[in-house]
């Protein structure tokens, strides 16, 4: 049994790795790192444990955090709506959850499930729905496999509680995302509840400890004075895009997302150039001074502190921030049809089409930066 | 025990009070009327009690259609939406209604429950929560009593539904509005159940059977070529406000609402002059030529086409038809300082403060008319 004790300082680094995969958005996992760590204070170590070692009739159940980043930042969860979120799923089920699962193993919803995992004493699963954050409900691969995400419960902060059936996941964003905004702009929640055996069909099998890896190669990097891209990059088959100055920034929270362009003046090997990053919450494309796209989604665009060598939200991204963004392939259930259709270029209203990122960009500038 | 059992023909004069209670709003009960009808055909007559006669501990739910009129009108309920909700809602609280309930005795609202205890063989209760139409959710007698209207379910005709457990009613029409404009505008529910007991100390009490009299007085007096409004106004305490042709109507459908407002100018005993209606799916203010409030919410202006003495919807208003408006006071209740923090002028944002209709109209004129 593959089974892997979490502790404080493991969270340390799940949260940079979150912040990483996050590519800019998802909320801050800092924010759920605080919940867990004071959770596991009390109640010492999570269990994480892998997909084949989950019983075929188990009940597992992902929690997770919706609405928009901005707004997380500013209206911090208590923990009781989570629970709250939890408890109602599974009275609505009439049975207790006996695994807990993350939607996104980037942001926010990287680490506010060990929080719940520590209250509730049951163990997360070593994977995720995304591999990365991504900003709707339905874009997670438990869809692609044909698995619903109602029943859900959606909870706030004020005690207020939505139960959800619908008949698609689509028409799950759309009643959660209309009640998230009504609650505030966020709320806690509990959905895509399936057996051990749906799970192992479903998820994104071992995302938990690569994030913690991505988060321990970033921390040993600084700590060598090193800047940690280099490192991500060949550890994890990276595309460095560019690195400059975000030297104007738009943003709107608009129906519940953050939604936004920024413009980046090229510095360093990109001196002279400028380049684009759009994004929904989470950063969904790259363009160079042509206007020619460099990476697009599904494929991961990740954000660094070219400074200090630290994930950067969208929510950070400022004037004058340097930043180094780097491209990473998405999942490869992400580029088929199916993940395409889900979250692919067109469905954001794009009319580029995917273009995996190691195309797109020069392998060379990879590996000498490597050697 | 008082029971009255209401056949088709009932309907039909159930459906005309309704409407003229209806304010303008609450959606055409003639929907509702067709959808009862069609199911008494099927099972007879469905059965009326008067709220004395219901247990202490019975299950009272009120089962309605929420959303914007003007949607309504063109997205009519097949019947399954509605025992959808019931059903949904019974099976959280465990156990069955024993007895159905009005929201409004305006409106669609008036006749759609008729439809389900048709279907279910429950009975239902002579009475209402608003002796009239209101625009939301809060907006009924039994908020005051501090019944609280969650468990609410919404259920819509894709298949969609929405549990809903809110602090309080406020609460829930924010989280229910929501949800009913991402269905498409309308959304049929079941909410406020009750016991018998609490039913009885909330309740508007004999208002289904004040609007099948309302029903029968107009078609009375359309069958003997007279118009019905004088009789009404007689019967009813009621105040003639004006009459004249609609010269211009301005309406939008705004955040699950049909807003908007008409100009009437004035013919007859009112040639020369020029009055306005807002309304909020309802009638809510009516001033005269100088702006000066004629009646305002909470109590009833009510409208009927002057030619024709059918009661009239806002969306029926139309440039050139001409109309009779009357005012009748509102139930005690919604005088009193609660009722007017729920629906009085300045919840609907107006500055000014409420004047009952007999106060701000001539009584005299009143009566010369029913010499």
């Amino acid at each position: 049994m593959a089974k892997t004790l979490i502790n404080a300082d493991d969270l340390d680094a799940i949260a940079l790795g979150g912040a990483f995969l996050g590519t800019g958005g998802g909320g801050d996992p800092y924010i759920g790192k605080l919940m867990a760590k004071a959770a596991l204070s009390e109640t010492g170590p999570v269990t994480l444990i892998d997909p084949a070692d989950v019983a075929d009739d188990a009940l597992c159940v992902p929690v997770f955090m919706m609405g928009a980043p901005t707004v997380m930042l500013e209206k911090l969860p208590s923990g009781d709506e989570i629970m709250a979120a939890l408890a109602q799923l599974e009275a609505y089920l009439g049975k207790k959850a006996t695994a807990l699962m993350c939607v996104e193993a980037g942001g926010l919803n990287s680490t506010i499930p060990f929080a719940v995992a520590a209250a509730t004493g049951l163990p997360l699963i070593d994977g995720d729905g995304m591999g990365r954050a991504f900003p709707e409900l339905q874009m997670v691969s438990f869809t692609m496999s044909g698995i619903r995400a109602t029943p859900l419960v959606l909870a706030d902060d004020k005690g207020n509680s939505v139960l959800i059936n619908a008949v698609d996941n689509l028409w799950t964003e759309r009643l959660a995302r209309a009640d998230t905004v009504q609650m505030g702009g966020a709320a806690l929640v509990a959905a895509y509840s399936m057996t051990g055996a749906q799970m192992r069909d479903s998820i994104l099998p071992g995302t938990m400890t690569m994030i913690r890896d991505i988060g321990k190669t970033l921390m040993a990097e600084r700590k060598a004075h090193r800047h940690p891209g280099a490192a991500l990059r060949a550890r994890f088959s990276g595309h460095h895009l560019f690195t400059g100055r975000v030297v104007d920034i738009e943003r709107r929270t608009v129906g519940g997302f953050a939604r936004g362009r920024a413009i980046i003046k090229g510095t360093d090997d990109f001196a002279g150039r400028q380049f684009s990053v759009d994004f929904q919450n989470e950063f969904l494309v790259a363009r160079d001074d042509a206007g020619t796209v460099m990476a697009t989604t599904p494929d991961l665009i990740c954000a660094l502190d070219a400074d200090a060598g630290m994930p950067v939200t969208t929510e950070q991204m400022r004037y004058g921030l340097l930043v180094e963004f780097t491209g990473l392939p998405a999942d490869a259930k992400w580029r088929t049809e199916a993940g395409l259709e889900l979250v692919g270029p067109g469905y954001f209203g794009y009319d580029h089409d995917f273009m995996p990122v190691e195309e797109l960009n020069d392998n060379k500038k990879i590996n000498s930066e490597c050697n």
